[in-house]
């Protein structure tokens, strides 16, 4: 389906990006009780909302910079500030969303890193910090060399793809799981389909339908940004 | 990284789907308590195995034949071929798949498809099976038109990649339940990171990263089947 034109297909990604935060924080505040920064479940609330925000639709919207056509033409530096500040911003709110996660576990005594989620939420994150500080040393400082950015560039873009998959695996297996924790009422259980489960269902839905759309929109030949400006740093390591 | 040849990564690939085969065969087995066909949890038990086998590693082969590059010369036929008998095959396993886990369900009266899991899960096999059928129709019949094979065909490489993406979600997000349902001994909890948990959380490791590796490889422009076919396919409408 390579026919969409890249803008459009951008504003309706920024839409269902709007709803996945939507969702996660109407999930947390009406029903799980709303948000504090306490120690208690409220605490952890913040923990799928600043996830969401951050590692999914924030991060989303960064990898995607160099797919705005307007980012072809011109200089290149004031797009990679972008694509750096907005993948800082979202790194800000992960790392908040970790410390929303681990405040609650060690207030209430709960194991932290044992279940499939938080391994692939910590690889994610994991990945991620090495990826930002990579791609700042490698295409930010003016001294890195022309060979480096060369070769780490493609490795680059094929471990941001990989992050926003760990990222949305991440999502949908914590989404799941804090359903079974939180869906145990025997009159309501989560088998019972309670409109809340129905809600968060839909959200994982959201979530997946999301971050494919990402991936494709990144794995598309004709939004890809022409690689005149490699080319001309390759040549002088040709003649 | 697009230096790299296609058949050592496909034995490559080969080597990890095998592993994840084996992988949650001894789960199962070592485990979970083995395999029977009874309505009890070891008739549970073949559902991860068929699910495994079927919508992932054998699907994931599927996928790939025709980036084999000795599909690219000689007559298409054996490989449609080929790609519709690996994939019905694998619809098969998912099938037993779907037996074994509403089998054991309703003989235990556990209600079906209500998390989040199921949800993706039957997504997944929902779009596998019209994918099928419309693949079917649309390339193996002779009688079918020049024109729908080249408006459908986008179509279902687009879909073939979101059908693997959502059994890759729906796999995950079922380890982690199976493994909040059955580690629930006081003495040895998921939270304690038993040996069976250390297992299946690399298990779903695993999944993950060959999933994402067939993705990967389907999206690699130099691993296309050049489009000499539809070219010729599409000259006499355009003349």
């Amino acid at each position: 389906m390579p026919t969409f034109q890249f803008l459009p297909f951008l504003a309706l990604l920024g839409t269902l990006g709007f709803l996945c935060v939507v969702f996660t924080g109407f999930w947390s505040q009406h029903w799980r009780g709303g948000f504090a920064w306490d120690g208690s479940t409220k605490m952890f609330n913040w923990h799928p909302v600043f996830m969401v925000t951050g590692m999914l639709v924030l991060y989303g919207g960064a990898v995607l910079v160099y797919r705005v056509p307007s980012s072809w033409v011109g200089p290149k530096l004031p797009w990679k500030l972008l694509h750096a500040a907005l993948t800082l911003a979202a790194f800000f709110l992960v790392v908040l969303g970790l410390v929303a996660v681990f405040g609650f576990h060690n207030a209430q005594k709960i194991p932290n890193m044992y279940s499939l989620h938080s391994w692939l939420g910590l690889a994610a994150v994991l990945l991620f910090s090495c990826q930002w500080l990579m791609g700042f040393a490698t295409f930010l400082l003016p001294w890195s060399p022309a060979w480096l950015r060369i070769i780490y560039k493609p490795i680059h873009i094929f471990f941001g793809s990989i992050i926003l998959a760990l990222a949305m695996a991440a999502s949908i297996s914590g989404i799941n799981e804090k359903l079974f924790f939180s869906l145990t009422n025997k009159t309501v259980p989560y088998a019972k389909l309670p409109p809340e489960a129905w809600f968060a269902n839909s959200l994982g839905m959201l979530i997946l339908a999301f971050g494919l759309l990402v991936l494709w929109a990144l794995a598309m030949p004709a939004w890809k940004r022409p690689e005149s400006e490699s080319l001309e740093a390759r040549q002088p390591l040709l003649h």
